[in-house]
């Protein structure tokens, strides 16, 4: 973070219009959602502990992984304290909804599908009773055991129709891609209590799901950081050429964290591709990018910064960011997003659209309460 | 093809300049390269098959996923009958040199890296015999078994040298990224005689190599089509963050059939990643971008379509294309890109850079014999 963006920060500098940053990742440690879990389980982690793959690169359950000043004075992990996450994230930059997006995805890459469900209640209850009990700005996120979807449409049953639960989240690594009809009883849920299903990049390569990239495992983080995208990428044609998006016309899925702009050349060759190849896939009925552009949305942390303005805008107009793509921050991690510097300058429109109304559009979010002037 | 690109070539309307052409794909029937195996294989081949992995998905091994006129009057396989190849690429084209890529990558999938490796020699000594020596427009490229780096180096300097063979080629499928310092004796290999490294897309997630995307298996055609770029994606981190350019800095890398204006937002996003995180990887000492400009170069064809002139010069300006991009025809697979159409119209310097300058640069090829004019 910038000098001067401190500064700003610690004026409490009122951002004149609020906005919505749909990706605060909130930490629950895991001694706390331990009351939530069966005995059985409990009595597991006594005797075999947490179970649980470690990182093989940095992500954001590692503490360094963090913001250099979102260590909260408690002296807790960055992000588990409520209060100082108002102070230093929602007051400032007078959010006026935050959808948080949690840190315990690890149990997704867990090869026992039941502990892993297990975990997914107790997490969700935790996030329920703790976070959104105690802060009306804040929305959240159900995370399910994406190894079992059945016991994953059970969880979304069971915790999504909860009124400040806004989509269903899981992390981008996995054994198959999304689209597979593997996983299709999760989309039936999603459709179903009218839940976006979000795709957060976090465990490719660990535990049960695939090696990272097409060619097998990196070996350093910012080469892991660099194959991110391709893994969304992934996930996205699956959904197109699987016909997910015929079968489930209401569905919207949410690419988070894996840039913006790789979406353009992506759907450029995909148009292309699928006019020469749809007879193989003929339930594919659409353009991809047709599907793209109605039923997904994209986070903008991290944005791939641009050379030039011209190059800025011609990409945001290919991949029709008024409509598709919505701010986020990535509190607390260390690649944090400024809501003031996220973006070059945008057009009024576009700014609207992009820092609230297309995240308040896909979660039913309501309108400002008001406009704060200075 | 479209009908009147059809009938320009067979009205054999010349090009003005000659081009090079950086991607021919010969064909070798297995039966061919059989006498020049050692008696061991041929007699485990009597008795069990090729043992190869098949194609799950479409590519270039199959007949049907050729040009629909690139059958010679023969019969045989398209790419297989040099005469033809002359007639209908060669003299309409005004190919002033053609780089052969070969069909035959599936051995560099299979489990046994002995047998690969003489299925190797085998493929590289035909194609020296019976296409280099018969026609000194085209040139070779050198087989080798990824699987065993140590035997690939062998195979590049028992035929590395022929003066004919101008390139080190493997499919893009692997079992790691191909920085990883387990194939660095290829590098060393390369950089003696003087040979690029080329990396075509094909047998992604066949045989022994990684499943084709960082979230596992697709399931058609033309997803794994939309995932190929993003292995090129992964070997290209690869080599810049294992330091393969910093310890073989004359080593030239070409990526072969992936696309190229996906590069443009990777190389954003890596450079600003390295700004931030290179302290992980300390020999890593300048720009990703910078390695890239420097040791990688890529070829033309399936360029993604873009929806207007400016992006496009945006684009090929942001990739530098006047000194990475090579024209290539994919010949005669379904996709094959005429160089009359290949491109949106180029101004002229940048035209004769993708078409001649920088894969003659690249390959060591002498200028052009005359410019010949209609």
């Amino acid at each position: 973070m910038e000098a001067t963006e401190i500064k700003q920060r610690e004026k409490r500098t009122k951002m004149k219009r609020s906005i919505i940053d749909v990706d605060i990742h909130h930490k629950t440690e895991l001694e706390d959602i331990k009351p939530y879990l069966p005995r059985a389980y409990r009595d597991q982690i006594d005797l075999w502990g947490w179970r649980l793959p470690g990182s093989l690169w940095l992500n954001g359950g590692v503490k360094v992984g963090q913001m250099a000043d979102s260590t909260p004075p408690d002296g807790s992990f960055p992000g588990s304290n409520l209060e100082f996450m108002r102070k230093q994230l929602l007051d400032p930059y007078n959010i006026e909804y935050g959808v948080l997006t949690g840190t315990e995805y690890f149990c997704q890459a867990s090869p026992d599908a039941d502990y892993a469900a297990a975990l997914c209640s107790a997490i969700n209850d935790f996030t329920c009773d703790h976070w959104l009990a105690n802060e009306s700005r804040l929305k959240g996120s159900v995370f399910i055991p994406k190894q079992d979807p059945l016991l994953s449409a059970k969880e979304i049953r069971r915790i999504g129709s909860h009124p400040d639960m806004v989509q269903v989240i899981v992390a981008s690594g996995a054994e198959k891609p999304y689209g597979n009809r593997f996983y299709h009883p999760i989309y039936e849920a999603c459709v179903e209590q009218d839940l976006p299903f979000t795709i957060h990049v976090l465990l490719e390569g660990l535990g049960i799901n695939a090696p990272n990239t097409g060619a097998g495992y990196v070996s350093y983080y910012p080469e892991y950081r660099a194959c991110r995208p391709q893994v969304m990428a992934a996930h996205l044609a699956s959904f197109i050429y699987e016909g997910v998006f015929e079968k489930f016309p209401t569905l919207k899925v949410v690419l988070q964290e894996a840039g913006v702009f790789w979406l353009a050349p992506f759907l450029w060759k995909m148009d292309e591709d699928w006019k020469a190849l749809r007879f193989q896939t003929p339930w594919v009925k659409k353009k991809p990018s047709e599907y793209f552009f109605s039923n997904v949305r994209v986070s903008s942390q991290p944005l791939e910064p641009t050379p030039n303005m011209e190059i800025f805008r011609q990409l945001m107009n290919a991949v029709n960011a008024s409509e598709t793509v919505m701010f986020c921050s990535d509190y607390p991690h260390w690649d944090f997003d400024s809501p003031l510097m996220a973006f070059p300058k945008l057009e009024d429109d576009l700014w609207e659209r992009v820092f609230y109304q297309n995240a308040a559009e896909l979660y039913g979010l309501p309108a400002r309460k008001a406009q704060k002037e200075e």
